[in-house]
């Protein structure tokens, strides 16, 4: 226990030789167990399960019958925690090639990078030190993989994407793969091939079945420290400013600049051409269709309703403007 | 025609040693044909198309000049007449280990599983009886892929996901990957480490490019029966209840709990950390952005407008409050 | 300059021998580049950047220092010239097999087909001349990809499909998965066993992560010249015309028919079993919850405001029915 207070930076009161074979949620700790709450409220909850240990706020102290682990910011610590079990339960980086890996010649593997069966590493990409590529991955033409980086299975990176270190990219998501450029002729669409490529910071993360389509002459850029969520749409030449957070299914058209610090919220849709200063908040479900020039929070989207409220309400806001305009008048 | 009756369990009126080669819809049936219809509507279709044999409801006794068979459910018989045709058209589960395969030594593989070329199962992996496991597809380590359960082409199964008997998880879905947990820091996100797994019961259906990540410390929980359409995201910890089925798009954040027997449309957006309650329907494209305690029809969305009056009554929208107090405050 | 002038059919007004190393978007252009505007608003851009060469609209013929090249539609010289590069860059198909491919043997290969590492093409595939199979790419049984497709890294085509020439499909995308048809029983849902195929046109382009599902009976049909953005879902027998383009995150749901020559917007959810005429352009983020029958353009959508705002006019939308009959009562 001792060991766990060091890591997390937390006062330990309680026997600093007692250990814990796992980390659980509250409502699922055990007396095996280390948990976390962050305030008041769980109380009641930790007295039901009874953990062996538990990390709280500094506010909290004594408030508790097991082992304390008293911190400035709980949820913090416990991310930290999740990093201990993490490393004793996944296998260390261990600089293997399996013998079915197809690596090109002239590709730059590090020795302690590993690399898992299937995967294939193209002409001219390099893959650093203590990176792992996941089984079925494929590394494009030139590419790069940053030191540390971690290419899940049957992740995509196209030609020409260059990925700092520290990131993680989970399976299913395509970095590189062409944007959506046409243009229109009388014998149909014409395509404007995508010359430009991806460049992603450090300590980025990209969720699984996320697409970040490269630029079509400059780059589309993902800034250090950013953090996407599955099935989001990233689309050619955005550009992403630093530790911006992104949850799921949100869709990011072409030539979109989001600035730094911002929290954009899961499903949301923003169109392309516009700009997204610093420290935004955009809740779930909004549609983003101007630039947000002020820091702050915004929203928008249709709330839920029963199903009858809904299209009598519906009916009414298709005659809005006529609505509006009438009453005005009488009045 | 005696042995389709007989395995849809209709009453059969025509000649039982007719023979049929396919399976069409009513608007494409042809003299090779057995096609099903599900009220009186479709009459006139069929005596257009003119198939060898019709699945009718059984108000509609002698209304056709074909071979009939009678069925108190004919749209639950052509589904199960479809399974005949798929038997008779999918080679069978065959026990075939491709020599492609990459298949760790501890990995439990039963003999009369397939693995297709490419496939990676990786240590202390579990794949059951007559499973199959199609080209590229990865099953993690530890992980558990149940009997009869099909996973198709370049679909990653990650560690510590147990999948019951009976399942489909189509291409391109991943399945356990990382929740998209993360604690603020003065230095940039600080990932917690997802401990947990998914649960996965017995008769799931988990469309293309659908993702269902592992859970943070608990797992993910989908139960008996549940079917999930394409591109649909299940964040960490989502507990969704048997026979509940989601169409395409959907997307569902983390620790929300949804029913059993609830019908949710496509491209709803559904927040986290709330709970909706058995029986509910949810049409498409609505928003839920609260929990739902009553079983019943919900729905929300901005119906379709030609774009000029859209333009007009969105204005009117943004001033929704502003004109309502004005008009309140002069009546 | 001669070349290229010749090559994208414009008037060449400089120095024919000059050469350029790239091609630039006029924000990054510089002395090796050739750029391309499109009106007069971008000269200040140009006058600093200073490139090599412009593409220009004829109306601007003279306004510029550098090499002219005087076209009709720059746009479209531009994506043209971008052909130029990309043939440049690009290795060309050539007709390598990879030996770690799986290749049925009753399936036809065209000899100038090149097929990446670790890719499977199942029996009865045929792949055509100059076609290119991507690294970890699955062709399923029976499908066929016409000469001169490019099925990009990881992409799976299942069984049935049968794409034409000319066309191109993304890493990810998955060609042909089951539909989503299920009948409701007592004992849960039945599989409605997708035995339709996929019938996609030439000169057609599916984006990453892209799904077009299997028909149910009859064909997923998608038209010559259509273009698909990423994480599109098209479910099954829906019929998408000729040139229709649609971007990024937009989903229909099964049996809706789309015209030809239509432009729909990205994130937007049109429901099932309607039809909409050609020639019709739907912005972004519209749910499409009817047929439409003239062409013109349309929408619907909730426009962005301040969170608070939209707390505000959230509560009167949920009671703007009930209101309207207020207010007309009272006039």
């Amino acid at each position: 226990m001792g060991d766990l207070a060091a890591a997390i930076g937390a006062e330990l009161i309680g026997d600093p030789a007692a250990v814990v074979s796992r980390i659980a949620s509250v409502e699922h700790a055990g007396p095996q167990s280390i948990t976390f709450i962050t305030g008041k409220k769980y109380l009641p909850l930790l007295a039901q399960s009874e953990p062996a240990a538990v990390v709280l706020p500094l506010d909290l102290r004594d408030q508790v019958s097991t082992i304390q682990l008293l911190s400035e910011n709980p949820y913090l610590a416990y991310a930290r925690l999740t990093q201990l079990w993490a490393d004793a339960l996944m296998p260390a980086s261990d600089g293997v090639v399996h013998p079915s890996a197809t690596i090109a010649e002239n590709a730059q593997v590090d020795r302690s990078a590993s690399i898992g069966p299937g995967v294939v590493v193209q002409e001219s990409a390099v893959v650093g030190a203590r990176a792992t590529i996941g089984a079925g991955a494929v590394i494009g033409h030139a590419s790069i993989v940053g030191e540390k980086t971690s290419v899940h299975p049957n992740a995509t990176i196209m030609h020409g994407v260059t990925i700092g270190s520290d990131c993680e990219i989970h399976s299913g998501a395509v970095i590189g793969a062409d944007g959506f450029g046409w243009a229109p002729s009388s014998d149909g669409w014409v395509k404007i091939h995508q010359l430009g490529g991806v460049q992603i910071g450090n300590r980025v993360s990209i969720g699984a079945c996320t697409t970040v389509d490269r630029g079509a002459l400059d780059n589309t850029i993902i800034a250090d420290g950013v953090i996407l969520d599955n099935q989001i749409q990233v689309a050619h030449n955005v550009v992403i400013g630093e530790n911006t957070a992104i949850a799921g299914c949100t869709g990011i058209a072409g030539s979109t600049t989001i600035g730094r610090n911002c929290r954009i919220g899961g499903a949301v849709s923003i169109v392309g051409h516009i700009s997204i200063c610093d420290d935004v908040l955009v809740t779930a479900n909004s549609f983003v269709n101007r630039s947000i020039k002020h820091s702050g929070s915004y929203s928008s989207g249709y709330p839920l309703e029963d199903s009858k409220t809904w299209r009598k309400n519906a009916v009414r806001l298709h005659r809005l403007d006529q609505f509006a305009r009438n009453v005005i008048q009488k009045s």
